[in-house]
């Protein structure tokens, strides 16, 4: 019988020493089962011995059946961002504390992962964003995010000033120190902060939270999954802002140049074992209530 | 050529005088175009000459083929529940200050009107939830929303506790003042006072708001619009919890009942004047910045 | 050498079985020390043997040097509202969770309360709102608060609409759920759900947080500790109001009456073990990042 | 009989010729008066006739009675600190929409004056900051601050992590995009916009709010305004920050450096016309409900 997942990609985070045990025990028990394993390059650096096959990222997301990402929610970011495009499935590994995309815990990794190559698993898609910065005749180049896009102030102590438009309507003009354009996969993450509301995985739906903003009745609104946002900065301000990715990348907008952002084509593929619950990890995560006895 | 919306129902807010003068307008304006005009009959109650035809509100929601509301949100929310079964298109005219709903404005009722007779207008679907309190056996009598279903302490000074359920998920107990479970229509209303995002009209979702909860990190939580909210009162506190639709309707909970929420199969037809656009009406409502010139 | 407090006042959770034995071995304890115990009456009934002389809560708080309080904040906010007038010393010890004022946990009572008594203890005074409800010529009896006074909406599904003046000043009218006037004792209790700041216990200042005001910049507001509070509630709600003390007591307001509130001349002398830091309990109690290694 | 004020400074808002017409109307309204004016070198600039003596602001700050600042709070901000030594009183009368700082307002600006040239003036003071970036062995040079001390992120998309300490002892460690710490004066500045409590002005307190915080229960705190506040910033993330003083000084914090604030040891004499309230402006500047008919 072939395996379901028969090539596996594995991933760990860059330059965490922490990460080479389990990756090593991964490796071991990947192949012992027949596995073809897929290290990935820079992953690699941090082992010195028992290496399997190494591969650049394109590599892995080009010829993986199954990815596993070993680290916290920041490495599988990264990874979801690399891999969105091969739409390969991927699945999270946690170092130490839970996190919300890697809720494999180290403790239960061998068998959870068992689980899941023997076929018991649940797979999940989420979207991803696409945030171009660009003019009519140069669009830009489409950078894409899980979590969220964020434009904010740089290098200034004042408030930024932009409008926002989402389907081509006016939706306002706001001072603040910028706007997050979150996911309901981000609304965990820094929209939580800025005082977004949670948002369940499966909705289509994303939500625009000013930060810190001027107008005490600038609040977060939550807008369809399809719908298109482009924000516009006031002149005076361009040199003045940054656009991120999952608080990964980085890049400026030139004095021409409009912000826009939509949902990429792309989606995730997420692999949990069964029996996983959102609202579970919300709880663990947040401190929340459990069931009275 | 026969006018689009031959029969049109009147409704005026109940018991306040200042209505009476823009009611006969309407009523005189319309049947000079030759409408035949419907007067709801507790409205009636407030004209003493030049009476149209009235009816019941039953009467009302069947017979007519648009309805025109006279008042504020309030009254808008009254008349969207009683309609809500009979597919008839719904307009508000606002008595002083703007709505989100009533969006046709005093000054403007009869050109605002004359374009909506004209065939110039825009039809807008605003879904409803429905609240149940019931047993496995008696699931209750489902009572409709258009904004929101709130759970709250009632009759007692401290904190109620309860636990949430999303189809049949547990997401958590907890301990606050209530629960603002809202629609996208609702999101501008109470919901946004207990900290709750805006959502747009059109969006297929609903938000669950704590209020004043316990726990900082009981955060709204935004879910889907085909979802079903399912709440458990914790046994000591069934005495002292009150449901209400729209903040207008009130019943109890009893000792054995289960409050279920989840949209109705009914929908709200809003029309408004050519040109209606509800990010103009956030930001006239929320004094948001506009255009910088 | 005759000790720091020879008569030790205990209270403990009135009707809760699980404060019993704690009750009996600090007895027993205190006893063989040589201090004379002096057990609050309903406590009492909660024990059946080796029971300490046994008085009201009005005599405890006249003769004792020292009150002890088993249970959680809610039984040390009822003990220090009897107490205020009699300036003595209370110390709280928890059951299970760490309270805020209830700082001696079950698993170092024995040797917090041996160091207490041996003189290496903290005293920190906290001051108390009292609360009048009257009209000028019956002005109202005071009643105490050492967390919040709270108005609050009763009955009623809508919101409440009252005027708030602050040394006969008049701040704003307001429609919202209520309004919590709370010391910086209260500021990590309901006040803090309701969106408050905290305020470290020593500050001369009290807060007003609106409850789910309709006006979204209708935002806390802190003022200085002598100040007097008066509220005017709208004449159409003095029905559907009530007026709470630490969330325990629960008193009417008539129409012609008015809700002042303002420090009262007594303050609570709080005892804690030497090494006592408010930070401390801040960080456990909310979950604070404590120092990286 | 002497004039109150004789000698009266005179700072325009820099670079806004829109402030000319009133400076000079200012101007020869109090040289009418008998007063001695002396006009701010670089507001002297925006005028070509009519000048009255010009100085440097700080012969300005040493030499006038009373200075009068024309344009926004901004422009007050910057002169309050500039005088804090000098123990002058400073006036501010706003270009526009009223201030919180600047209550005059243009169409009353000479009654206004005349009234408190008249001796029928309020004066109030204000605390100001200090902020001083140091080591043990160099403690740096104070930088004042009439609104807030703020520590933010600077050329980084990350939260940074830093240590907080309030009188030595250890408050607590947070990720976030930053603090503000604020006067009362500054409660309604950009402490405000990230969800700090007003402080009514007269206030002995300052309040710490969190910037986007990690941890949802890092929520603001008012402590006593003599309190000593110190930041320890985490050792990767000193490049990647920055002080500021009013939003308008900036400061970058060295590796073995730490930010000490505390209050300064001069205060703002700041003069209103007669029947000054500030709840006044609170209600108009926040759109606070009025008092109902």
């Amino acid at each position: 019988m072939t395996a379901i997942f028969q090539r596996v990609g594995l991933i760990g985070k860059h330059g965490d020493p922490s990460v080479k045990e389990r990756v090593l025990g991964l490796g071991a028990f990947l192949q012992q089962r027949g596995h073809q394993v897929l290290l990935e390059e820079q992953t690699a650096q941090l082992l010195n011995r028992h290496r399997p096959a190494t591969a650049p990222l394109p590599i892995i997301a080009r010829d993986s059946d199954l990815v596993i990402v070993v680290g916290g929610d920041g490495t599988l970011l990264h990874a979801a961002r690399a891999l969105a495009a091969h739409n390969v499935p991927l699945v999270g590994v946690n170092l130490g504390r839970l996190g919300f995309l890697t809720d494999v815990s180290p403790e239960h990794m061998l068998e959870g992962l068992e689980q899941i190559l023997a076929g018991a698993y649940e797979e999940e898609q989420r979207f991803l964003l696409q945030a171009r910065i660009g003019t009519d005749s140069d669009p830009g180049k489409p950078q894409l995010a899980l979590n969220d896009v964020v434009l904010h102030k740089w290098n200034i102590a004042r408030m930024i000033e932009f409008e926002t438009y989402v389907d081509d309507r006016f939706v306002g003009s706001q001072r603040s120190d910028g706007l997050i354009v979150s996911t309901p996969t981000g609304s965990t993450a820094y929209a939580l902060s800025g005082g977004g509301p949670l948002m369940t995985p499966e909705l289509n739906a994303m939500v625009l939270v000013p930060i810190c903003p001027h107008t005490l009745s600038n609040r977060p609104i939550v807008i369809g999954g399809d719908s298109r946002v482009e924000i516009r900065i006031c002149p005076a301000h361009h040199d003045h802002v940054r656009v991120t990715c999952d608080g990964q990348t980085n890049m400026p907008v030139g004095r021409q140049q409009v912000l826009h952002i939509r949902k990429d084509e792309h989606r995730i593929r997420l692999i949990h074992p069964s029996g996983h619950d959102h609202y579970n990890i919300l709880r663990a995560k947040l401190g929340w209530g459990g069931r009275p006895k």
